[in-house]
């Protein structure tokens, strides 16, 4: 752990002016960072200015924030002062190397990467779940992994009236998790099985087209979970503050480009209806009530993508378990807005707001 | 329920010679059908002669059974005498109207659809399971559920050892359990996404083209599941002989063309560590253990498609049940084969055998 995000040092980070503040998107060329960009403008975020920042290949391009183009700068010592908010989307070893850097500068950075998650003393903050935390920073606040916040956030207010007990999760994956070459692997590979034609994955380990695999994510040959099921897992405990919270996710990728779903069975202390839950979800913040069975209408990815509310419907008795403490329900979020970028973007709101 | 197949009529059937026995198959031209009629093939089943049957609008034309070219015959009074085994599989209201009729008239019918296969007198038959209930039919015998035989074959081995007490279930579907024009509306529905062009379902409810929905079928309004659920609880139960085990099912169309999966969660009366349930599934009937974590490989449709068995992994001790009685594990099995024409055929080979 840096010296700079450390309990024992002293917080001697410069205090930055946050009410207009200079914003960076690190990562700004990902699917992440695009839409990054796209929230800040579309919600109006209060900057002073906008920098973008990338990887060399890429300094020189421009995008557009609204109609404004901002040319991209190469992410290095020289580009990263005078920054008061900088959101990171540039994988793992880009913000272990640059996140503590910045926040020594004075910067606070929202970290989409999984480096400082699981760090005592960096918040990992779902603004609907724990805003609070978000107070603890020093330097560095993480934005959780995309199912994690898809999962918990409808829950959280469930879990507030009668405590979650028992938590089984089964994903269903987009492509955009994997970032923008994946999904261009997953429409070129449909398209070249359509026409008969070979394809050779180069993004996924996978043949993509109208096919399902288990995530990507490294297995633990012990335990037998891939990286994606622990982060999930580990952070729905985190964010929830509930270290006895138990937990299991089985995380599989579906050929679907921008939106997760999640069938979820949860098991609470004391009995619940799916009517208390209906009604709690109904007015929960930054969710969506989708639960027709009339018309058999329910969360979809297509639905999910590009809009900021959580899909949540199916929710029914988990007739499993006799006790009727157990529902099951099935939730659909955009992996990119809510799972990613707009996640983060609500992060710097609380910080100026 | 007709009286063909009441238990208050003693059994007057005609009996037939089935060593080599006339074969029909009902509904020859669908995805189930052509599946049938190829499977009898390929396993070299012993029969004099094949017929098919199908509706009046496919009479006349030509199907191959191997080389041999077979016409269709229309479906009707006139066309289901002189038959010893019909494989039905053209959907409930066709089996519901032939089935008893045959029967009545000495055929045995291994029906595919839905019509009979919670009549206490009809038994439903996973040959790896049960095929010894085979013996009490009346006329007709019941093939299950696509998702009920694709979860449950893995399990038997594993619930005879130390029985399974609680089973949830998420599953991914295929277009195929919808039949062929759902295959066909998956294809050119994507196609159209990728071309940018506009496409209405004609087949399912939901776009489909890179979607994932909850399944098409019928929801139960008081009990939020759908139809799809309710059968794969009851019949699990059935095929099992264990009125008592708690069961949930999730069940989610994806973009597949013909195998399904399935996200399993179960729970047994003893502990059980995944070893043990490797080393059960490595010996099972009709299962594959495709279990590598070192090269994350795991069951895929992708591998189930146009495969007999089916093929289990991801097998891991479920952490969310402390008791370690729990295992979680992922199936993938050709819906069109061990889900429904496989196991038709393997019902009639013990009928012959």
């Amino acid at each position: 752990m840096c010296a700079a995000v450390s309990d024992s040092v002293p917080d001697s980070r410069p205090r930055r002016d946050l009410r207009s503040p200079v914003v960076a998107v690190v990562g700004a060329t990902g699917a992440v960072g695009r839409e990054m960009i796209e929230c800040l403008h579309r919600r109006k975020f209060p900057l002073r200015s906008l920098r973008l920042l990338a990887s060399g290949r890429s300094a020189g391009q421009v995008l557009k924030y609204g109609d404004q183009p901002v040319v991209i700068e190469a992410l290095g010592p020289d580009t990263i002062d005078g920054i008061d908010i900088a959101l990171f989307s540039a994988g793992g070893s880009v913000s272990k190397q640059y996140a503590p850097l910045m926040a020594e500068r004075g910067t606070i950075v929202v970290d989409n990467s999984s480096a400082f998650r699981m760090h005592d003393d960096v918040p990992l903050v779902v603004p609907e779940i724990n805003s609070q935390a978000i107070a603890q920073h020093r330097g560095i606040i993480a934005n959780p992994n995309c199912v994690a916040i898809l999962s918990i956030t409808p829950l959280w207010p469930i879990h507030q009236r009668n405590p979650i007990r028992r938590l089984i999760l089964s994903t269903y994956q987009a492509a955009s998790g994997a970032g923008a070459a994946a999904m261009e692997e997953l429409r070129e590979s449909t398209r070249a099985y359509l026409a008969g034609e070979r394809y050779e994955p180069k993004v996924l380990p996978h043949p993509y087209a109208f096919n399902v695999f288990s995530h990507n994510a490294r297995v633990d040959p012990t335990t037998g979970y891939n990286d994606e099921e622990a982060k999930v897992m580990q952070e729905a405990r985190k964010i929830f503050g509930d270290a006895t919270m138990r937990i299991t996710a089985t995380c599989v990728r579906v050929p679907v480009l921008r939106a997760h779903c999640v069938s979820v069975n949860f098991e609470c202390e004391e009995r619940i209806t799916p009517e208390e839950v209906r009604s709690i979800v109904a007015s929960a913040p930054g969710v969506r009530l989708v639960d027709d069975a009339q018309n058999n209408y329910y969360p979809m990815p297509n639905d999910a993508s590009g809009r900021d509310e959580l899909l949540v419907g199916r929710i029914r008795q988990d007739v499993s378990d006799p006790s009727n403490r157990s529902i099951s329900m099935f939730i659909a979020g955009d992996q990119l807005l809510k799972g990613a970028a707009l996640n983060a973007v609500q992060i710097a709101e609380k910080l100026v707001g």
